[in-house]
């Protein structure tokens, strides 16, 4: 496989808009409302407050918007301040076995074509060409690259930014490579950093390096025009095992972004089934909480490991304990961010819920599937059972359903109205004029 | 080893500049000189013009001087520009066994003090720092993390950036540790992009990202507090050898700053010793080209693999010219970019003496050893024998040579006398209150 860089930048290049298939381009748009409402949700976030302390001073011109916020920077600010933002309540979609792939790209994109005027097909047509080259080049790598300690949606998601970017940007197929190029030698994080304020920063700093390697190629700045390939090129530098036919196969063909999950609960997968399972009781059986005598979960043995916190004081440790997550979910009917704050923490409802819900163990379940068993005062017992979890590919979240997720995260940032406004414009995106609409409708009023 | 990144951190911050030994200052100075004459020299080069343009419309508040330009940008585009400027001859500063040391970091530190005024001693002590810690962080991985493919002056180099700058903010303990760690996550830059104009931009990025890493740090934007040592921190994620006691043994008792090396001459190690010793012939028997029957150059057989052209067409291939390099050596005793410059490649003299210089190895000598032999129209034949070519840490450049390095590289972009302020200025910088004078010396009249 000697061209691979040049190979992934000649389709990119010539990939025409007619060329996506309508399921993707509708996966676009619900990809683009996932990320609007996570960037939002998270807009106000420490972590967005301290970076854009540390950097204000530093922007130029307001060519760009802040989703969520009345501040505007230059759009490589923009860029790396939206990337974190869509990252850090971990709330973002996610590839099935590669990165989570709006947070590098859509930052970059958005930021570009308010700034120049990109109507909304050539947004949709560059996310999707994005997606497909920062999953590919994460995939030739995965799983080892990963499992060596790269945080892959910062390693691969540059080079989702730099591809998308260069195609609003008209690269032509020389400058397309030198802008993977560029991206691979800016490629970095280090999965060392999760549970710190980097983690968030690497989407944004993804961003931030692809969008500026695809001005730089715009302007014929160089690279090896083997950055992905050569024998010491990004993926053998990077990974023991760089498989160049992830990339290259059937190109066009098939389209990552089918592979792509929204999470509907804010916390780890691994609590997901057993929330939904709660929910899906509540709802057909109309529980009341003061009606239940005791819960039991059967789960993966895996969640007894990661989230076996008894009696959370937190909201972020509410996020690691499957006994609260179940009953805000019986309590509330939901598992937004909502249900993880300290208040939902200190209901008393929940609180006294959660003391009469245990769990235990089941090899014979995966990750993704729980089994919820409620005995009621009343005698009865409701059971259900969830083999796929909501938001898996095999039960993937409704539009509703993502619209609802939208309101919940925009929810005190926007007003409702707003929100309706900037869901509106996600479904309708392949038809706007000017994306920068989508950016727009994110500031919240005055 | 259990606190690497920390007990790095903490000497940094409780280092004082009353315990930086005056050589050790001094050695400050001609870095800085040698430093500013490469960043002045290179300051129109293709690839920093390519940069500019890319770039120039997204740069905030005119913070801080372009060298030897009249343009002024924020502190991280200038840090950046200045960064590419100071690699992109390759002609900048060398530590024996790591690192290009200065050009990661002097163009963040010296933003910063334009931006805010700091003193010349507190810029001496943030550059002795960086260099400190950008050099033990290369040691710990050299030369494995570097034949993996690595270019250590950019993924070792944002380590020095973020000390350093994280110096003169005054970061404590905790917040150099995240600075550092902030710069590990960010750490990036390939070998591959040897040969295009990604190399000089290697350490550009690594100014801008480790400046960036100082400043969120400032913030308390947190990281990983073992960014450099974790199982999955920098070092072993970046290298297959990593010894972090080259990070922390002696740190205060030696200085990595004293390794530092100057190269007198504008192209490759391998040709310096027999431009030197042409230079010594030409200067001690005051040769005329036209005295001269022949020239013979013995050489280590690597100076034949690597720069063996014989009818160089341009001045870049002058560079890998033996031939050209020592003909320009007799007729201008220089060995210079003007030296390599295609009038220098086409100049008559030059050319004619050419056509009478061979080449023979000889296993015997090291790369920076040559044996030049002249035999002259008189009969009589004149030899000098270079063990250690000037500008190696055996036979150091002196202060003078340092002085005419820098004159050689400012002229046509700032004046003559200019020129003189600013060599007075490096000699006596810890002495300056503004250590920004050093910039504004830099610029060009209108």
């Amino acid at each position: 496989m000697s061209e691979v860089t040049r190979t992934l930048a000649r389709y990119l290049v010539g990939s025409r808009f007619t060329d996506i298939p309508q399921a993707v381009k509708h996966e676009a748009a619900r990809a683009l409302l996932n990320w609007a409402g996570c960037a939002i949700g998270s807009s106000h976030h420490e972590t967005v407050e301290c970076a854009l302390a540390a950097l204000a001073d530093f922007s130029g011109p307001p060519q760009a918007g802040l989703l969520g916020r009345r501040e505007r920077m230059d759009i490589l600010h923009a860029a790396l301040l939206n990337g974190i933002s869509s990252h850090v309540l971990d709330f973002d979609d996610t590839h099935a076995r590669a990165v989570h792939p709006s947070a590098p790209v859509l930052p970059a994109i958005l930021a570009l074509a308010e700034w120049r005027r990109f109507s909304g097909e050539e947004l949709v047509h560059a996310f999707v060409l994005g997606v497909e080259a920062e999953c590919r080049v994460g995939l030739a790598v995965f799983p080892e690259h990963y499992e060596r300690g790269w945080h892959i949606t910062g390693t691969a998601g540059v080079f989702g930014a730099a591809a998308a970017a260069g195609k609003l940007l008209n690269l032509n197929e020389q400058q397309m490579t030198w802008a993977l190029g560029i991206a691979a030698t800016q490629s970095s994080g280090l999965r060392e950093m999760f549970g710190s304020m980097c983690k968030s920063y690497h989407p944004g700093h993804a961003a931030h390096d692809g969008l500026t390697a695809a001005l730089l190629a715009a302007r014929n700045f160089t690279s090896s025009e083997r950055g992905i390939e050569a024998p010491r090129g990004w993926g053998h530098v990077l990974s023991t095992k760089f498989d160049p036919t992830k990339i290259t196969a059937e190109l066009g063909q098939r389209f990552e972004l089918m592979s792509n999950m929204y999470k509907p609960f804010a916390c780890g997968l691994v609590v997901h089934a057993t929330i939904d399972a709660c929910i899906q009781l509540r709802n057909e059986h109309k529980l009341e909480p003061d009606a239940i005598a005791s819960v039991e979960l059967v789960v993966c043995p895996i969640v007894m490991e990661l989230t076996a916190i008894t009696d959370p004081q937190t909201g972020l440790e509410g996020k690691f304990s499957i006994f609260h997550a179940a009953a805000a979910a019986i309590v509330f009917g939901a598992g937004g961010e909502a249900q993880f704050s300290d208040a939902a923490l200190r209901d008393p409802r929940v609180v006294a819920l959660r003391q009469r819900i245990t769990a235990v163990p089941d090899p014979q379940l995966r990750k993704i599937a729980a089994r919820v068993n409620v005995r009621m005062h009343d005698g009865r017992t409701l059971t259900k059972h969830v083999a796929d979890a909501l938001g898996t590919l095999a039960r993937p979240m409704s539009d509703a359903d993502l619209e609802a997720k939208c309101r919940g995260l925009t929810d005190g940032i926007i007003s409702p109205s707003q929100t309706d406004e900037l869901i509106r414009l996600c479904w309708s995106i392949a038809a706007l004029p000017d994306a920068g609409a989508i950016a727009r409708a994110a500031v919240p009023a005055a």
